[in-house]
């Protein structure tokens, strides 16, 4: 219904207003939104405990343009390639908007010809995807990404990516969380033992992804059906992706099975899965990371583990069994995506993971609705009032000086405001202070101060003023 | 010559590789740049002063999607609409990115029916400009903008425009700059008593607008020989734009010119420039500012005072006259942009600054190279190291315990690094402190903490080694 009615509106809007005016609609385009003040704040909060994490590992932080060449997008994201915006052929170069912040970090690197880097990267990027905006999903949304790329020993940063997952969802206090951890080889060992021709791979991998949302019946039907996969196949596929267990359990079982032990990726794959649980468990972790066969990522570039962090349904919303509310981050080894760019094909193995914050600031304003906790949009430590008429210069004499001092402050715009509407300004803004000149305290070289949470009132010599308002807005 | 290089380079690389390998071009598009760590390092520096400053003078932050509906930027921006970017037609929505700052925030206000409201936006916007990247000219740029939305009384929210302006130019130390003030009213004024017909006032503005680049007998010719001006309008227009003098002498000299002292916008806008002339008194920063009738800004949206900051030459470096090397700021008042947007035509004054930021960037950026000062980019606090093989399980469970008491480490990711490999990298990077776990330290219960400036190693209880790093890592 809520559809309909904006489709109405819209048309109306169209159509023009009573008296000829406007014609256009009044809105952000379709999947964006605009972030007022209060909804800033929480994004400031969120960033700020992504950051500090990412800067804790050691992080360095690049930028990239927000269009590409389309080429540089090209052949890198599978089915979703349909999902990138292009920007109209003006003359010159054909652009895209970046789809993630991943292939751009992978085009840097071939670019500058780095071989090692810990870097992250905040910033929005772009899919024409269905918006569920209630959901969090958007199509102009933002992604922290951390990534390392470089030569290594097997599994020690990809451990350590896991380790910022956890840490930064244990952080932000959002509610339980598990994060699900598969690898591509072992995928593609599965696909090949369950008779998967090669050129199928990635498009089986594209449905098995779809386990999180649909059944497997379902899944199941795409694959024989839409993309022609021998039911016994899928069957095969079936069975493995359905194996749920204690992760060392699960890892043994399938190192033990006669088929996936004979193929060698699969092999490498679940070797190094059980050095990855070596890692997390050193880590102390283990407890919120779960071995999933059915997580496959939609992406075509990665290359050895991927994973998936999930929330899950709080004990308090009376739900009978855990539902997942939806994946928050995701990332995974992608080895073979610099080598994409780099002119002679020099490789520089990657591991990464993003931070999608959409749902989690959606999360947390709902929290925030709920809880009636007031957040103060600025950090104004005094305002500069008057208390009778024709003292506009006074105050701009007096808010200058507090400024050129590094004092947060503001004034009314207005030659004669009344002193109750200034009071009330610092009330409805929570500003804790007012500097209240005069006639009398000018005459005697003061500044009245007072403090709005007791009211009280004190005059303070005006070279004192500026220490006097450090003090009393000191964080303590 | 670079250019046909570049147009060479780029030939060579669409022909293709040796190997046929990648055909496509190795580069960010056309007047864009990628800012690695050391110049996000300059930019967050820059950011941070001028976030102060905004802070400092109570401003609130929102943001608003990089594309809005293509018609919410028709009729903007006059003669420079060629330059805004659209996206494809892809179904939906006709989109274009944003072009500035103002024009957005016009759009929140009038959808949010907000009357009042002091505002900064940080963010990229988008120009298919001729770049001159050496200059700090992009395609895609930074603004950041302060507004001050509301009906107040005149010239005073306009005064704190420009102290603003004088404040973050001061802070960042740029050397000696000028901040060029004029008013709409005043030109438009001054072009009707010069019998400019009306419907040529947009036009002739742009063109006074290029005084600060090409020498008036140009911008004479483009006015009579493209725009159709008669030839003695143009010169009476010449005479009035060529005027200077100190800013009390010049208004009142224009209020007792016989004719401008007839048109009533020319005298209203002088009254205000008087008014504002006091406030700027008040607040000490006229010696940095000129009322300088040549000044008329290239967008159509302004109603009121206009003004733009330009930077000066430095004195050593050996030129004769003073020569500006461009302008880092601009902005003015725009009474009637939310207006446009208003369903009912409600209107809400506004006045604001825009600081453009790479420009700034890019004199810093010289500047550091030649200081040879050395910036990390990072903040880790203490590498975790091991002095002996088969410790890098000893390594991941410290440098665990470390992350989670909040502290910025770091480790090698090999299995056995050779210690001077783990210092050398301190070395690189400027990691302060190496925490060393060894056989016998483990044995002992204690962490040899390496300080790399004076390599000076001291044993350190396990438990106290938190409060140790803190201790030697805090900032003086």
């Amino acid at each position: 219904i809520a559809k309909e009615v904006a489709k109405l509106l819209e048309m109306k809007a169209q159509l023009g207003g009573d008296e000829g005016k406007p014609k256009f609609v009044l809105k952000t385009p379709k999947g964006t939104r605009d972030y007022g003040p209060k909804q800033m704040a929480i994004r400031e909060r969120v960033f700020s405990a992504i950051i500090s994490c990412f800067k804790r590992h050691g992080a360095e932080v690049i930028d990239t343009p927000v269009f590409e060449l389309k080429e540089t997008l090209t052949g890198k994201y599978g089915e979703d390639s349909k999902l990138i915006y292009d920007l109209k052929d003006q003359g010159g170069e054909l652009l895209s908007l970046r789809y993630d912040l991943t292939v751009p970090f992978a085009r840097y690197l071939a670019m500058n010809k780095v071989n090692n880097m810990k870097r992250y990267h905040i910033a929005k990027v772009y899919r024409r995807d269905n918006p569920a905006t209630t959901r969090g999903r958007y199509r102009e949304f933002y992604q922290c990404d951390f990534d390392i790329a470089g030569q290594f020993d097997p599994m020690i940063p990809d451990a350590e990516c896991l380790k910022i997952v956890h840490e930064i969802l244990s952080d932000l206090q959002l509610g339980d969380f598990v994060i699900k951890v598969n690898d591509r080889r072992i995928l593609d060992g599965m696909f090949a033992v369950c008779g998967v021709p090669d050129s199928k791979f990635r498009t089986i991998c594209s449905s098995v992804d779809k386990l999180d949302k649909v059944p497997w019946d379902e899944v199941r039907s795409e694959m024989v059906g839409e993309k022609g996969l021998s039911p016994e196949a899928a069957d095969r596929i079936g069975e493995y992706v359905q194996l749920h267990g204690e992760h060392w359990g699960l890892i043994e079982r399938l190192l033990q099975d006669p088929k996936l032990s004979q193929n060698k990726l699969a092999k490498e794959g679940l070797g190094d899965m059980k050095l990855l649980f070596e890692y997390l468990t050193l880590f102390g972790i283990t407890g919120k990371i779960s071995f999933d066969l059915s997580l496959a990522r939609g992406l075509d570039y990665y290359t050895g583990v991927i994973f998936e962090a999930v929330l899950l349904q709080q004990e308090n919303e009376h739900v009978e069994e855990l539902v997942g509310v939806g994946s928050v981050a995701g990332g995974g080894r992608y080895d073979g995506l610099v080598g994409m760019f780099d002119p002679k094909g020099r490789k520089v193995p990657c591991v990464g993971v993003s931070i999608g914050i959409e749902r989690i600031f959606s999360i947390l304003e709902q929290k925030l609705e709920a809880s009636e906790e007031k957040i103060r949009t600025t950090e104004t430590q005094v305002l500069v009032a008057s208390a009778q008429k024709k003292l506009l210069e006074e105050r701009l004499r007096l808010i200058s000086e507090l400024w050129d001092a590094g004092i947060k402050a503001e004034m009314l715009y207005k030659k004669n405001p009344k002193l109750l509407n200034q009071l009330q300004y610092c009330e409805d803004t929570g500003i804790p202070l007012v500097a209240i000149v005069g006639e009398q305290e000018l005459k005697d070289g003061v500044v009245k101060l007072r403090i709005v949470a007791t009211r009280e009132e004190v005059n303070i010599r005006r070279e004192s003023l500026v220490e006097e308002i450090r003090t009393r807005t000191s964080q303590p």
